[in-house]
């Protein structure tokens, strides 16, 4: 593989505004050639673009005043967090300047009797739950990756425990935000409804850099249950797998988490985390709840998967074990990366509504099973979000062109059925065809929202919307 | 009481407007006194502003016909659902088309498997869950008033149920929406979750008709619950009710209802719904879930509120019962109102972290108690919403000014509190200063996005912020 596909382009920032960053952050300003190439890539298979320069802000003050020495000579501006996007939201497609947010890592307040954190945009999900520990509280939105919340509440993420808790658009209460004229507002209070105007919380949430930078989060905790069980159930068929789900939810059963694996994923998971579960169409499950309301779920779904042709529930039987199986399904991209050494990994994101999640799966497992590609399925399913995993070399076009084939016609059938192009990786640069498929006219607007808040197009230029078309 | 306050303003609309409106909807244009008078107030105490006409579209495309024939000719446009809004939405503040969506009642499409369905925005909450009768689903978003959904959807409602089942902000899946330039607009699919682009669904729900007209609404429905058990609880005093509430939240019990009324409430309640409830602050409880669940909640609950010198529940017995009671909650404010007959009504309606709500209700009890005012108290508590209710005689200045003046306190107290001045009545015209003491400069991005999507403020002008200043 060649990385980067282009020699770093030489294309220096105003002299006057090096000065003014410099001036501002001292040695926390770079434009160090490994440090740009580090920040112009996510974990996606898309080509990175290097900014020009990367700067680490420790508070929003900081970020504003970044902000306004950027916009006054027009430069663009792409936030980093934890780096771990899909879509190459991190870009420096016209260049710029990269602020990467991890230093902001300061968990600013939690209040355990309102159930709620204050965070800097840097902090990951797994230092605040860290942190939460002794407070009986967590945090459950949960992408895999160990995201910040500045990122997670930017791609709207979710992840295996949104069937229950919801993703970023119900967890997210506030945000501090610096506008791209620099200014500093605040989103909202810390009530949990408001009819206040328009929500430019959910209007921030999943904008992705592109309409001003998110510098604090604010999240709705969870109380840790009293009880979590967690186990795997192998399954026939695809179609018997997800209609065990769809059952599940129609149930009305508050399940925690419920994640789908196609055979080729178990596989790859038997590889990479050394277990030993059957290679065949499999469910992880987990419940929460007090230890009756947990074993009358249990029941109940055990029940409906048998009548699904699903084996016994193999239970984990400790927090370690429970640990280390959801570490094997949190791990499930890097193992089907690992199927082809030196591959890169390409993710489809599709969601539909969960009466059409069969259909939609086991059609899709006929296509790939009638192409060459490598590649493994996982889903959230239980909010009838999947995806397909390519394992390509990127630098092969046939292989880059079976796969965006294939994504094409995932993403068309998706759209057919009234879902969505992207459940939780949002758009990027790498889905924004996509985007227009789905939204048609409604793109008009988006495109309106942007030019009226970023009417320069300098925060991370080239995602979601183009202006310059 | 006079009403209207004012001789009915003789404002012309222009002929050609009139004959395009008149040759497009036949009979379902007027210019009637009696219906513009009808169509300029709302159940509120601020001073009406009538239409110059009013229209009566059925269809998405005749909504969009009207607004292309308005904005053509730079006349405003207010949309009407059931009119029982609470600070002055309605209002024709610059005179203009009322467009009554109340014929626009067809239920386009339920679908069991996918809990969800499509309304057109004039379907009231009453009559889907009429229709969904036999679906063993519903709608649980309930604001008391049988409102439309559209409407609900334009102020982000909420009402009894919000504390385990969300507001409009979290049971609307997608809209259609007519744009200030007459393009039809849907704002998403049908997928749980998606992360594709700007969150228009969330920008639309909470914009009270100032950024586009909502014609149709996708929600998600629930399954109803196998037990519903209600009952009531007096206490000694508003602090221990809030208590339990503020114990249950944070114990993390699911409850599905929990209203506070506070001793002048339960007084106009047993008047006017002829009920024999003991004259004291008091908790409404529904509990919803399997018969164990329900079991296992009540018991907590009950423990809670006897921590607090809460009575034993007293429980409804039968389902009629259950319905007489939430029946009585329902028609608080016009039980309020019936304390000083020919008075109306002005509700505060401010919401604040759980944490604070013992604090910030009790000083506002003290407030209320050295007033002269007629005022009772009922919320949402669970929540952390609630709301003083001014039974005044608007004509007398002194009452008005008394009402302005505490409702200012309240307000005030609840943004120090980190609170919202307003958790479900929305900002309509009588808002409007709070909602800038409450945003500060975020009021400035509002006023972006309004001027960006309409900019000759066309839509319901004058309602949430102004571009006029």
């Amino acid at each position: 593989m060649t990385f980067p596909p282009d020699p770093l382009p030489d294309r220096p920032l105003p002299p006057d505004l090096v000065a003014a960053l410099v001036a501002l952050l001292g040695p926390r300003f770079t434009s160090a050639a490994a440090v740009r190439l580090q920040h112009g890539r996510d974990e996606s298979y898309h080509p990175p673009f290097p900014p020009d320069a990367v700067v680490y802000p420790h508070t929003t003050e900081e970020v504003a005043a970044i902000v306004r020495a950027c916009a006054a000579r027009r430069v663009p501006m792409i936030p980093f967090g934890a780096g771990t996007s899909l879509e190459g939201h991190v870009a420096a497609l016209r260049g710029g300047v990269c602020l990467d947010l991890s230093g902001m890592d300061a968990i600013v307040a939690v209040r355990p009797q309102d159930m709620d954190a204050t965070v800097q945009a840097g902090v990951t999900r797994k230092r605040l739950n860290a942190h939460l520990r002794d407070t009986g509280l967590f945090f459950p939105i949960d992408p895999g990756a160990d995201a910040t919340l500045g990122g997670m509440a930017a791609t709207r993420a979710s992840g295996t425990n949104a069937v229950r808790y919801g993703t970023m658009r119900e967890a997210v209460l506030a945000l501090t935000v610096v506008t791209p004229q620099g200014e500093v507002i605040r989103t909202g209070g810390r009530a949990r409804k408001s009819s206040a105007g328009y929500d430019l919380t959910r209007l921030y949430v999943g904008s992705e850099g592109t309409l001003g930078l998110i510098t604090e989060v604010t999240v709705r905790l969870h109380g840790i249950p009293e009880t979590v069980m967690a186990a795997v159930c192998p399954f026939p068929s695809v179609a018997q797998a997800v209609n065990t789900v769809i059952h599940t939810i129609q149930a009305g059963i508050p399940i925690a988490r419920v994640e789908f694996l196609n055979a080729h994923q178990m596989e790859a998971v038997n590889r990479y985390s050394r277990m030993n579960h059957a290679v065949t169409p499999t469910l992880f499950f987990e419940f929460h709840g007090s230890p009756a309301h947990v074993t009358e779920q249990v029941e109940v779904v055990r029940a409906l998967a048998a009548d699904q042709g699903g084996a016994d529930f193999q239970w984990t039987a400790t927090p370690e074990e429970r640990d280390r199986l959801w570490a094997a399904r949190h791990t499930a991209y890097y193992a089907a990366l690992a199927l082809r050494p030196g591959a890169k990994g390409f993710s489809s994101d599709v969601c539909v509504p969960i009466s059409r999640l069969a259909d939609c799966l086991t059609e899709t497992e006929a296509d790939l099973e009638a192409s060459s590609l490598t590649t493994t399925v996982v889903g959230h399913v239980g909010d009838g979000n999947f995806h397909v995993l390519f394992v390509i070399d990127p630098d092969d076009p046939a292989q880059r062109e079976e796969a965006n084939r294939l994504n094409e016609r995932i993403v068309a059938r998706a759209l057919a059925m009234e879902g969505t192009c992207t459940g939780e990786h949002g758009i990027g640069y790498g889905k924004m065809s996509h985007l227009e498929a789905e939204h048609g006219d409604a793109l008009a607007v988006m495109r309106r929202l942007k030019r009226a808040l970023d009417p320069d197009d300098l925060m991370n230029p080239g995602k979601i919307v183009r202006l310059d078309l």
